[in-house]
Parts: C-alpha cells; sequence; structure tokens
C-alpha cells in the first residue's frame, strides 16, 4: 500500500528514488514470492488509505505500508493501523532518518509491527521476508 | 458527524471504546431525543467532513463533531468549523486528555463552541443536550 | 465544587462570566434535578478544595468540580481526585480551550472521568447529567 | 488551484476575506491576463490536490497554490510541488505571518519558487505576474 | 499585601533582603504619606491572599502587592487581580530578572497596573508613589 | 511534615502506597529511634505548611518533610526552607523519577539538604537516620 | 530601501543573488514604472534604517523595505514600520523559507503590509506592483 | 535615555503610547525636580546608545534609559550597562509583560538596578524617584 | 555486532527480548545463511565497538550492528559508522519506536545504510538478506 | 560501585567532595556494618561498569551504585540495571539536583529502587541501611 | 576589530577582562608581529562594523574579530563576514562556553574561518598566529 | 591526547579532515617546539581518556585534547578535566560551529581553559603556542 506521490516513482527526484517504476518493480517481486498474492494499492488520498486499510483487514494476511508523505502527520492512518489486527510493515525507499528533519518523525511507524528503510525498492523485497517472518512466528 | 475510524465501533480497541456499535447507540439516541430529527454521517476522508460541514451549515441547526484522528491535526476541518454559522459542538468517546500525549492537544476544539469528552457514548447524548441548551439561550 | 474566585461571579468580567451569580444558579438546578440533594462549596483555598474532596467521598455520590485557576496548577488537587473513589466531572463556564495559552493546560482534567466546558453556566447542569449517566452505567 | 474552504470566499468571515466570490475575481484575472489561459481548481480535498498537481504537471506552464488550511500540515502537498517539474508560486489572500501563530509555519512554502502574500485577491494577481517573470527568465 | 515568608523579613536571607523587618519600615512608609492611610497584610496562604483581595476591593483605593512565592505560579490570584477594579500595582525588593530563571517569570505581572523591582524595601515607597499617580490620572 | 492526601495513607492507590496508615508507622519509628522525640504534621493546605516550617524552625532539630503533590509546584515552600537554619530533608515513599513525567522535577528538593526516595514508608527511617548523620557531622 | 550587506549586490555570493548591481537594476524599475518616482536608500545600520523610515513616512506614498539581515532580528526597524501610516512592503531577493533556518522566522513582515519573496531581483518588480495595488485600493 | 521610535511619541500608536510628546513631558518633570539636573538623550541608533553610556558613565549620578525595542535584542547596550558604575533604572511607558510576548523577554533589565513599567509617562517619574533613592541609600 | 546488555539475552526482560540466547540464534543464522561465512562481536564497552568497527572495516564485506544502549547516546560510534567504507545496517530486536520516549532517537542510525527494527531475532535474518541486497546492487 | 573521577575523591574538588578519600571512608563503612561483606569497585570505564553489573548479579545480594558523570548519559548502565534482578539503589556525594541543570537528569535513577543523595559520603552509610531494609521486605 | 564596549577594557570588569588597555596590547603585538602591518578599528556600531569589513576586505590580507556583545545577535555581521573574501578569525578574550548560556551561542563564528576563545588577550595574539598559518596554506 | 577516530586520520573523509595522518603531523609539531618534550595519546574508549588524564595531571605541564565525538557527549571528560589542575586546552581540527547541529554543543569546552578550532591540522600548532602562554602566564 503505498501513499501520496509514489505514483510518479521513475519520474521524480531520481537520485534520491532511483528511476525503476512501481509497477515494473512489482513484477519482479512477484515472480521471488510466488507462494503469496501480491495485491497493489496507491493513493494520494488520506481517507482512502483509511478506507482501504479496514477492508484489508479481512481479505490479507498482512501489508506493507509506505505511507509515505502521510508518515509524519496522519493520526487517521496511525489508528487504522492499530484497529485492524493483520500485522502492518512500514517501509521506507529511502533512508527518512537521514533527510531533512521533519522526515525524523514518524506518526504511523509505532503502530506498525516493524520498520525497515532505506535499501531502496528492495525496502519492499525485505518487508515480505519480515511478513513471512510475522506469519510463520505467529502460526507455531 | 464522525471521524476517521470510527465506522470501526463496537469492532476494535472494545477496552477503551465499548462493544457496541454507533448505529446501534443512534437508535437509541432519536428515542431520546424525539423532538429532533438526527442525521448521522461518517467519514475517513478529511476533505470529505470539511465539504459536508459546509452543507450542513444551511440545513441544521447545530452539529456534533468527533473529529478523532483529525482532532489533533486538521487546520482545514478546524477553518470550516469557523467559517459556518450554525453551533459546533466537539465530543470525544474517550478521555482524550487521559491519554497519549499527542491526542492532549485538539486544534478543532478552540473553534468549537463547547466540548464534552470522557462518558463514552453517552458524551452524544450529552452533546445533544448541550446543542438543546444553546440553541434555547440563541431563541431568547 | 467552585475553585477561587468563582464567588464573584455576576460581577468580575460579565463578557466572559455572564451576569448570574452561581447561587441564583443554583436554585435552577436543584429545581431541574428535584431527584438529586445538590450541595455547594467554593473556597479559594486549595487545601480547603483538598479537604473537601476528601469528606465529600464518604458523603456524596459524586462531584462536580470547576478547579478554576487552580486548574492549571494544582497536583495537590488533582491527587485528591485521583486519591477518592466517586465519580468527580470537570466543568468550565467559559471554553477554556479558546482563550489564553497557560489555560489550554488542565493538570486536574486527567484524574476527572470526563471535561465539559464552554456552555456558560449551563455547563454545570450537563455536568449533572453526566454524573447522572455515569451512576446509572455504574450501577448497571 | 485553491486549498479547503476557499469556496466560501465572499461568504466567511468577510473582514479577513473580503466580500467578493473567487469566481468573480476570476473574470477580472482573465480581463487583465488575456495572453494567459487560466484554469480554476478548488478543493477541501488533500487527496485531491495532490492528485491535481500531478495532472496540472503536464497541461500547464505554472502553477500558483492557495493551500489555505493544508500550508501548515501537509507534506503530502508539498512533496507533490517538490515531484513537479513545472514552477509553483504560493499565495495568501491574508497576511498570514500577522494572524495565529500555528498559520506561521509553512510546510509547503520551502517547495514553492517563490510566496506571495498579505495583498488580499489581488495577491493573485502579483502571482500571475511573478510567474509571468519566472517563465520569461527561464526562456531566455 | 505581602506574599509566603515576607514575615521573616529581617531575619532570613539578609544579603538579598536586608535586615530591616517589615513592621518597622512601615512606620517610615507611614510617616513619609502622612495623606493615605496604609493598611498591612501579610499571608502564607495563597488562598488567604484570593480572599484578601476580594474584600480589599471594596475598602481601599488601590494595591500594592508582593506576591513572593506566588508570582512565579498562582492563577488563582492572577485571576482575583483581574477580578477586582482597583488599580494593583506590584512591587519587588530584590531584583527578581536577576535572580534564578524560575523567578523572572511572573505570572501575576500581567494582571497589574505596573510593576516595580529591585529597590529593596524602597520598592513600597515608589509603589505608593506610582499608586498617586494612577489615581490621579484616573480623577482628571 | 507531610504533604496534601498523605492522610489518605493506606486508603488511597494502594499498589502505590502499601497498606499502611501513617499513624501505625509513626509508632513503629517511635520504638525504633528512642532516643528522639518525633512529631507528626500533616497538611493539605501549602500555606498551612509554611506557616509550620516557620514555628518549627525554632523547636526542633530537623524536619523530615515530603511535600507530596507540593513537590513540584511550590516555590512558597522551597522558599519558607530556605529561609530556615535547621536540616531539611525530603523523602518520597514511591520513586517519583519512576512515575509519570510531571513529578520529575522537584522545586522544593533542591532547598533541602538531601533527598531519600523510593523505599516505601521506610524512605522516613532512612530520613530520620540521615537527619542523625548531619546533626552528629554539625556537632563535631 | 536596503539593508545591510545590499550594497554588495552583484559582488557577493552570486550563486544566491545574482551578477546584476542593484543599481543596474533600479535603471531598469524606473523605466518600467514611468508613472512613478522611485528613490532608493541603502544603509548597513540599523538606526539608520529607523531614521530613514521615519522621514519617508511623510515624503512618499509607500515603501518597499529589503531589511536583509535585520529582517531577523530588528524589533527597531518592525516598530518603526508599525508606527508609520504608509503601506510598507517587505521583499526578498532569494527564497528566506527555503534557506537556513535562522532565516525563516521575519522580526519586521508581522509589520509589513504584505511580503513576496523568491524571485530574484524581480520580486522588487513585484514589489511596486503591490504597492500600486494597495494604494489604488486605499484611493477607492 | 531613549530608544527607537520614541522620538515620534505623541504621533504614533497613541492608544498605547499617548498623546503627549516627551519633549512636554520632560518640562514637567524638570518643574517637579527642581534640585536635580535632568538632561535628554533620544536615539534610534544602538552603537549611539553604547556610546553615550559611556560618556554619562562621567559626567552623570544617574541614568533613565527606556531602551525600546532593543530591550529585547541588545547584548551590547546590556554589555555597556554593566561597565559602568553609576545606577540605571529601566522604565518603560507601557506595561511590556501585558503586551506581545517577544516584548516579555528584557535582555537589558538584569543589567538595570531596577525596573519600573506600566505608568504611562509617569514612569519617568517614578524612575527618577527611584534614583533619588538609590544615590541617597549609597550616600549613607 | 552487538551491543552493551545483548550478553544477556535470553535472560533478562523476556517479555520484550525472548528466551532464546544469542549464540543460539547464531547457530539457526548460519544454518540458513551458508554460502556467508558470519562472525558475532558483542561488547559491553564503547570504546570496544569503535575498536572493532575499524577493524572490521578490512575484514568484512558487511556489518550488521545493534548498538543496543549506545543507539541512542554514542557519537563516537556514529563517527566510527561513518569513516568505514563497507555497508552497516543497523538492527533492533524490539521495536524502539514503540518504546519509551529516549529510545526514538538514534545517532547512530543516520549512519547506516538502512535500518530494521522489530522483527525479534528475525531482525537479524532480515538484517544478513538486506547486506545481501546492497553487496549484489553494488557489484552490478 | 563508583564511577568516573571517583578515585580522585579527597584529592578534587574538596569543597564539594570532602578531603576523605574512599577507600578511608570504607573502612569506616566495613566497621559499621560487620554483618556484611562489603566489595568495592571503581571504575572510569562505561563498559567495565556494564560488565561488573552483570557479574555482580549473581554473587551479590544488593549493589549500591553511584554512577558519577555517567549517572547523565548512560543508557547502557540503565539497561544493565534494568537487567539484573538484585536491588541497586543510587546514591550521590553532593545534591545533584543543586549543582549545574545538566546534573539533574538522571538516566540511571529510574531504573534502581531508590535514591539517596546529598548526604556526603554518609549518603553510602545511608544506602547500606536502604539495601538492609529492602532485603529485609523481601524476606518477609 | 573590536565590536561594543571593547574600548573599556581595562577599565571594566577587571575580574573578566584584566587590567591592561587594548592601545597598550597593540603595542607589544606589533612588536612580537614585525613582519605585519596591524590596523586597529573598535566600533560601539553594529553598521559601522559591517561598513569596516566590506572597506576591509579590498586593503587587508586578514581579518580578526572580537565582535563582543554583537557575536550573539548580528546576522549582519555574520552576512557581512560571509560575503567577504579574505579569511576572518573569531576570537574572545574571556572562554564564553564558560560563561552566561546567552554567550554561548555565536551567530558569527560559523562564518569565520576558525575560532579561538579563552586566553585573555592573548587570544589576538594566537588569533594572529592563525591567520599567518591560513594565509601559508593558501599561499602553497 | 585524541578521542575515537581520530586514528583513523588521513583515511577517512578527507574533505573534512585532510590527508595527513597525525603521526606525520606530530613529527612536524616536535620540530617545531623543540623547547616542550611532546606526547602523543589516542583513544577510542571515553573510559581509557579518563585514566589518561589523571595520569597525565601529575608528569605533564599541559594538555592538549581533541576529545572528538565525546566532545559532545561525555560528562565523565568533563569532570576528569576539572578534576585535575594542570591547564587543558581544546582542538578541534574542523569548524565544529560550521557542521551539524549536533557538533555545535560542547560538553568538555567549559571545564577547558579555552578552545582552538577550525584551522586543520595546525589547531594543534597554534594549541601548543597557547599552551605555552598560558604556562608563561602562570610563571610570572
Amino acid at each position: 500500500m503505498n501513499g501520496p506521490n509514489l505514483n510518479l516513482l521513475g519520474e521524480r527526484e531520481q537520485a534520491i528514488y532511483g528511476k525503476q517504476s512501481f509497477e515494473d518493480y512489482l513484477d519482479i517481486l512477484s515472480e521471488l514470492f510466488r507462494d503469496y498474492e501480491i495485491d497493489y494499492f496507491q493513493s494520494n488520498w488520506e481517507g482512502g488509505i483509511v478506507d482501504r486499510l479496514h477492508e484489508a483487514a479481512d481479505n490479507y494476511d498482512g501489508i506493507l505500508i509506505n505511507p509515505a508523505g502521510y508518515t509524519h502527520t496522519s493520526v487517521a492512518i496511525a489508528d487504522a493501523i492499530r484497529a485492524i489486527k493483520i500485522p502492518v510493515v512500514e517501509v521506507h525507499i529511502s533512508h527518512i532518518l537521514d533527510r531533512e528533519t521533519f522526515r525524523h518523525k514518524s506518526v504511523t511507524a509505532a503502530q506498525c509491527r516493524g520498520v525497515i528503510m532505506g535499501f531502496g525498492l528492495d525496502s519492499y523485497r525485505l518487508g515480505i521476508e519480515s511478513l513471512r517472518v510475522l506469519l510463520k512466528n505467529k502460526s507455531k
């Protein structure tokens, strides 16, 4: 689940975010994790993400979320993550603790099960690995 | 008018919010205040709440709002409340001053006519009482 | 239970607090809630309020408190409220979140069961309603 | 591009924002700048503004934005402005540095090319002048 | 009107407060201002000072107050000063802006008509002069 | 000398303060320190504590004070402690540095000769030991 | 009216301020606004700017000021702007909200009628436009 | 010794500063204190005030200073006051603790012997009284 | 590379850190990543960790570090990470952004290539995955 | 267990720490508490103290620690104290709440069972008393 | 180049600044560095220092500046230092990091090439040594 | 005496620290100051530096210290510097006031006799000059 402006991936600020579009990367991910069914949702709308989190809670085993600009401001998304019962892991393409100060604070992170940041698009790959780990531990 | 995640009432975090869904409670409210016509609107979208406040200004005598997660962040909703002329009262199910620190600050409260918090769903009942009081004083 | 300077009600700063004295209003309250026995205590003394809270704990079913100037500074009153077992509700005549910044912080509110503010003297009326609600829920 | 509550212009708080509706003013603007094609978009929705900024990037030479309440909170809009390549200028009808403190901080301003505030609706007129300047300098 | 610990004047911390007791100084004051009737009240009790301010409002033309330790903490006394209509002037024996940081902040000063500090016991003498000035201006 | 609400010891919040009343404990203390004459004073009134500190200065060799809620707010008590010459030691039943943040700050501690906290009622026993030490060192 | 170091324009830090000297630009401005008589004053002295503001109040219709380094520190200049009656508009060559943090705060801006920043030397051109607008509105 | 913008007294912001020019008031002062020779110096220049303080140290018995806008910012003037040996008293026409927050902080006050504020132009009269007191005490 | 107190893993605070000792887990890790040679170093000494980082820079392809208590305070370790050229990834067993506030700030994280937290001991497993990713990207 | 620089006791800053070396005092302590076996450990090394705390946990009944300079900075020592199960009491020779501000904050204190400060070397004596109390209560 | 009040050197506050006048020390400096031509400029005027820095840039190889009271407040001087190309070194007679807190912050230091403080007048001697070093490195 | 990571000098971050190793530079220093015997000590260990400072106090005339990363955090080293009697001067290769904010604060500087920063390795040379000055003044 991707937050605002991530639809521009591969176009905007390539020095920070790389040249690959997210759709292309998604194919690689699906290839890598054939035993999982991976869905993708992107929205620039805070309310849209909240809505989707509610729905997802009943239809998925886990959620990978990159709230982008809403990471630092949205209590509504943080509350939604807390309200649902499946594990949610927060990922960031860039290393947000090494960028501008206002990006150091994450409102949503405290409600997630874990955080992975700084590995470019591979943060998502590690994120799916982490969900696999969380689900396996739970099923024990 | 209810803010984000309140559609999950009765499901999420029952220790804090109780087991009753808002729809059930609404029936009780309508029963209690038969002389009023009570409408209900819930949205996880900040912009949706602003839109609705504008519309409501022409069609209602007063508004009870629980902005939930937007209480602490939304200047847009606060501006909308200030812009309309009918009385708006802010209610909270839980006692937000007794929870996490970031919930102590209310951006929207200063624009409302009054605030009621901490009485569970009965905060809404007291809220309608308070609107009755405000409207009666005005009509004097 | 009223805090410091509220004995001047009806005299000082009428633009904020109105022209009615508290004693007059008390008669109206008693009229409205005939099924309750309502006692009134006012003190400009922090220690006096603490003493009274201790005594009240054994003789009343609930307390409505407007700590006025002590709202923002008194850890002693807050501790007293926490120490007693009957429900305490904090009320304010004015909308303290819409006045000077130093009035935004309430030391005592977190120890009360709920807070009602901004409805003029009618805050007390709503306060008694709220106590009725709290007592009824408890007796269930 | 106008942010939340600006659709109420001419109705709400006339002491601060004046009596003219934005639509009326738009006619005057179009008259003044006949060599430009001016489009207008208003939304109370943060996500809607982000979406529109993305689209606008391909269809316009420059953007004038008044993010209103989102000025002070929206990292998502600020990121969108940074992500697109055409010049964006921030305008404010009122003098936001001379109003409430929480309006002094602009999250979006740092991502814009320039800021103009305090001239009433004429801030938009100066804003278009400034875009003309930025575009002319660029074409040199 | 003197706040807590000022009854010890002439005994405690003579380096800061001097060796003279307040009673002795009072005689000098009465001698200097024969055209005034000067009363003296000292209390270590915050509530006592609030009570006295209320009473004094009806019986005196002006009040000189040195709230001592309550200067920095008492919203209740500040509210009392604001509530009464005769002029109140705040005086301090020592130069509180040149002592510990927590003494730099005065909660009560903003509600007084003026402040005089740093002249030892003569701050009271200048204080009475200042009341004379305020009363004369008023009677014009 | 005990501050506000400590008269409720043994009744309120037994998880933090234990089940023993202070009077019972006092007997144990007197038994343990037969060579000392131990007096006890409790007040919920800030001014009462200041008054008592002044009187005690002439009649006792040392003071053990637990200012409870006034620990964090009372400049008046802190000034009184500084003004008197016999040694004053501050004690706390609970470990105030391990509770809510607002309890971490002690206004009065800096004026005492030493501080002992966290040993339950035995903090008083260690407090008397500490006074014994201070008095012995002084008499050397 | 230009503040300190702006006499070096065209020499210092050309990456930020450009290569043109202010005198050259002034000729262009005079050419553009032939219906106005434009005077120029530059000083590295805070007091000199205050003096000049006083004088200018009687001899000009409006003032364009770039207080440069004094923008962030001078209460004296801010007071002078407030004291005079003709409109004053603050301009900045660079986008000060996008530079070092200490440049984000403007002491003088709140006293001006409007602010324009970030358009290079063209900020002055837009500034004169804005004065034209302010004067026209006034003469209506 | 008067700081910046006080030359405009009687002209600017009459609601705060009154209608009388300082020169007129000076005549009244000289009349009142015939036993003193009173000189007057006003400057909008920080350096000018520092220079004058150095010179005054050798030619006067005491200084009354109203640093106006420099009150809140000038370490240089504060250092100058500290460096000279004759008593300096700070006066303010308005009650600076009751105006905007940035006027609450005085850099210079801590270096003065005392502070008097809030009595209109009569603050100067009380200031000369206070110098008389300081000089008499010294000559004892 | 593990920081202070991690040698106690499996013993201390099992609710937060689990029951497994790190040595046991290391065997599992080595099993999982047979194509890597994994070394382990633990120290309670800040200087020891700095020394080891210097040495490791020449002998390893990448480092996984859990600085534990030094995460929040050690500029020295942060500088060492910055000084060496092989990739360093920071891992945490617990979700440090969801614990005490003083654990929210990471001095060392900004110098690492990425951060992984909250997955129990599996954070290390994901950490090695992340190093694999970083090394593969580099060798491209 | 003593922290950095305490090996210099009796040499450095005698005004604050006294003239006695710790070794001499240790003999007195052993004499006073013959029923206890008292060991002494001093280190200037943060890691050394952590190591020793781990070892001590298995070999002693209780620990008295004066972390000196590490009191204010060491999360590692605080974590070590929390990790071990025997009671740890923090002692300070001087009254750290009455010295420089940066000494007011104790990172380690919250993890200890109690704190004793301000009684010179006798703080250790009271500390052993307090351990005796804690152990006796536990064995009950 | 010396800032405000340094003309009083040898007169004011001898405990901090010593008894020697700067003129006398200048002779010693000239004697020590015969291969340099040393000029001296002192001003109590912020604008005067800015003017002089501009002029000096063309006529000297390096500048030694002690901005005194302007160190902590003058953005204008800091900008002037940044604008000129010859090396500027900041010196302080006293150890400003060991004095009052408001002296800890240097606005100008970040724009200088280096800082030397705490060696009395010999700070200037070390300053000239440092300029010699900077010029020699540059000419290499 | 050099702090952590300075053993990497000439290797790490050459843009900031230069290419020369400290050992090479030491030879130059010894050559320059033949009348002094110069010893060199480097450690990445906080405790090691404290130990060495204690020893050095008896065997040297003065100490030059660059605490590197410990500059900003180590109360233990600051206490050690204060505890010893020979002069200690703090030096920095880079201009720490012109780097990241967290490097602006020096815990150790206030305990040193003086500070020299920003001259590359020549800061050490100026440091020895400064010790020469301090020792000569002392021997007078």
